[in-house]
């Protein structure tokens, strides 16, 4: 019965949109508020969210940064000292005139990012090099008002953590920011199971205030690209607009210099375009916050005992194991399983456990396989099938990735191949903004980053046909 | 020299409410921003609520709650639809009346807390009493437009978890208020060392929408009580305001029963108000983000080998363990140790190491002990000191607070005490609120809660002499 798939959700490859929000929907990850654009985080939402938070924040502890929380409101007068970042934020902004029943002299800003006030509170405690660096981070929620949501990628409110450092040097700000971009890709690569690719972006797509954004681009199961975290070095620009200055080693007074990186609740959203299908949720183990269901076929206290024995078990081993031990029928259970994106499920049933046999199956391909418990140590059994699914899931997704992964030599080409079959599309650029204008009115298309890793495809830019300067990786973006 | 109280710190005797926040901005626990009534939680400041959160996460999640999110803003409309706690909020609240350049339809609260939000989504996803209970949390910061404001005590925004959950049946609704007041007062009681009274607030301080609600109390250093954290039961009121109806065993519709609970960085504000001194920050070892502090009066091979090998060790023990390996003198490493209430603070010396001595300090009582290192287990030892410093901290906390605890027998002796020298007053009440105001009206003066733990120390109501109905105690609040 559990062949039959999910009434619930509509068939990825019918209408991808509305089986993303189907799926989101039927895993309970998240549903619509009376606020609009805003979404409740419902408890598997926010647990996905929960172990994202844990695995970062233990890596940015390891790298030695420190954790702590700004305020939510922001004078206007604040956030417009730095212009470009105002400029870039402005239309996005919400803003709070009354406070009670009186209305504010000055109105206050909800923040869209906190660049300003870090560097307001940089600006009133350092004072010498010793002083430095700083290396802080917060985990917040912010608010953008955006008129298309769409749960997860795009809302008006979303949960995220902000890091802002600031340093002695150039050299050692422009580490910090290729650091954490590596500890985003890797995050991606180990625990998301998905091939990002890292990369610069242009100086038209970088962050508002910022002299470079470095960017961790994912491709979706349908070849539209996602920006899934950014790192951003300001060189001196806040500290100028701020007046960040601090005594040197050879007593002058000098400017700081900055970093910020996010990395968002969209990231959700991620899992669920790379590696989710028609059937439900698909999560990667490591980022599982329960990786092993036990469904007892009927509930007889040989099949309790024997699923209780594993839970414990599995749990002392750190591997989440939990029982459904509701009164809905096994195929319901199933279903529930699956469409919840729990890895590895284990079906105890009453005349299987007479003969030592269980049924394991995996989320990912959804095989099952019989096995007789004298022959096989369940932790050992669990934990390979667990790795296993997290290597399958990557391959698979890079598989996929490299699939949708083109070459265009022209123009055409390049529109050809958006048109027909989206994806990352290499091509060769001049540098000149003009030319990437000229590529983003081929629908939907914006240059994603210059990787780092970079080949040559021609020696000429594909749309002027100068000189090459850049290989660009370029897609659609959600 | 460590001896010489810090010199930024006003003595706790001489001034309380400067030697507060001297102690909070010695051991940069949080800063004032440009956001009028919001303080930067510090990264000292932030690890202490992040120990906090984990605490209290895990027992919640031991108790079967569940993390959620919801939106930071609601619409006025769904705000307005509980009178009561509209009434009470709305001095309060921050309003949201413009997006991006666009003045709202509509305008938005910045939630005060979210009772309206949880009750909305309830209503649109319980059906069955199967739906039933659902025990929801959420860590998050809320906004209300204080206006005399004082670090973590009062501030315009807060961080704090809110549960709110929602039963089939009066009885589980009132267990599970009863069952978050006890993981309260047992957090306070064996984590922040703080012997913290329970019981049942009077109609007149319950929360504005609440039945009934019931409070955590303590007593801080000068005698003046802090509300510590609070749980409400609302039996059916929001469920009626915001049609929350599910279809019961016996097949009719029900209304459902609910309860919302919710603790906040003004503990850290408690923290200190109970334990520290006149030398800075006092932290119990079961809370403090650092259990020891290893200081190297010289860095010599041998002291740094050793500083590393206690470090190793107790971190491997699950004793937070840090070195100062900073360029200051050992005298300001000292103090600063000391003002950051860092637990237990190890010096190591070159000429006492020869002689294979180190010296251990405690926070609390400043005693310092000179060791043999051949004749201890250091784990073993700092184990031992540590819970002994905890127990130190409860017992004189505990001490103090029954000095400070009176009986007044009438109006006059009330007053007197409050006047003289404030602290936990039981007196009977009538439970006429009519007496309760004119109780009130001894400046300062509010009734903190109804004891679960009651005495009868008359017959008589203080204020009108008839019949008494109930103990209250009685104090000052911050």
């Amino acid at each position: 019965m559990s062949d039959i798939k999910n009434k619930e959700i509509t068939s990825r490859d019918v209408d991808f949109a509305k089986w993303y929000t189907d799926v989101v929907k039927a895993a309970k990850l998240a549903t619509y508020s009376k606020t609009k654009g805003c979404i409740i985080f419902e408890p598997n939402g926010y647990a996905i969210w929960e172990k994202m938070q844990s695995i970062l924040d233990s890596k940015f502890k390891e790298t030695n940064h420190q954790n702590v929380y700004l305020p939510l409101l922001m004078p206007e007068e604040l956030l417009k000292k730095e212009s470009d970042l105002i400029q870039g934020f402005a239309p996005e902004v919400a803003w709070v005139t009354q406070g009670g029943d009186k209305q504010l002299d000055e109105r206050l800003a909800i923040r869209p990012t906190s660049e300003t006030l870090f560097s307001d509170y940089y600006a009133s405690t350092i004072n010498s090099y010793r002083d430095l660096p700083k290396l802080y981070n917060q985990w917040c929620s912010v608010l953008r008002w955006e008129k298309e949501t769409r749960p997860f990628l795009r809302s008006r409110e979303f949960l995220w953590q902000e890091g802002h450092t600031i340093h002695e040097t150039e050299k050692e700000a422009m580490e910090e920011t290729l650091r954490i971009l590596n500890i985003y890709n890797d995050f991606f690569h180990e625990y998301l199971a998905i091939p990002s690719i890292i990369g610069k972006k242009t100086e038209k797509e970088k962050f508002a205030g910022a002299i470079s954004t470095y960017t961790v681009e994912s491709l979706m199961y349908n070849g539209i690209a996602l920006q899934s975290a950014t790192s951003h070095y300001f060189g001196q620009k806040f500290s100028l607009a701020y007046g960040i200055k601090f005594l040197g080693r050879n007593n002058t007074y000098e400017y700081a210099y900055q970093t910020s990186w996010g990395a968002s609740s969209r990231m959700i959203g991620a899992l669920i375009m790379v590696h989710s299908d028609d059937y439900g949720l698909v999560l990667p183990p490591k980022i599982a916050p329960v990786q092993v269901i036990i469904i007892p076929i009927k509930d007889t206290i040989e099949v309790m005992e024997k699923a209780k024995y594993y839970q414990n078990i599995l749990n002392q081993h750190n591997i989440k194991t939990i029982i459904d031990n509701t009164d809905k029928s096994a195929g319901y259970k199933f279903s529930q399983a699956e469409v919840n994106g729990i890895p590895i499920r284990i079906e105890i049933g009453p005349r299987d456990l007479a003969n030592h046999n269980i049924t394991l199956v995996r989320r990912d391909t959804r095989e099952k396989e019989n096995v007789n418990i004298n022959d096989i140590d369940i932790v050992d059994k669990i934990n390979n099938l667990l790795e296993d699914i997290q290597t399958s899931l990557y391959n698979k997704a890079k598989i996929r990735r490299d699939e949708m992964t083109y070459e265009a030599r022209s123009l055409e080409e390049l529109k050809n191949i958006m048109e027909n079959h989206p994806g990352f599309v290499k091509a060769m650029w001049c540098g000149n903004p003009l030319c990437e204008e000229k590529i983003k009115e081929i629908k939907g298309t914006k240059s994603r980053c210059i990787p780092f890793t970079s080949e040559k495809i021609s020696d000429h830019c594909i749309c002027c046909g100068k000189k090459a300067e850049h290989e660009v990786i370029w897609a659609m973006q959600y």
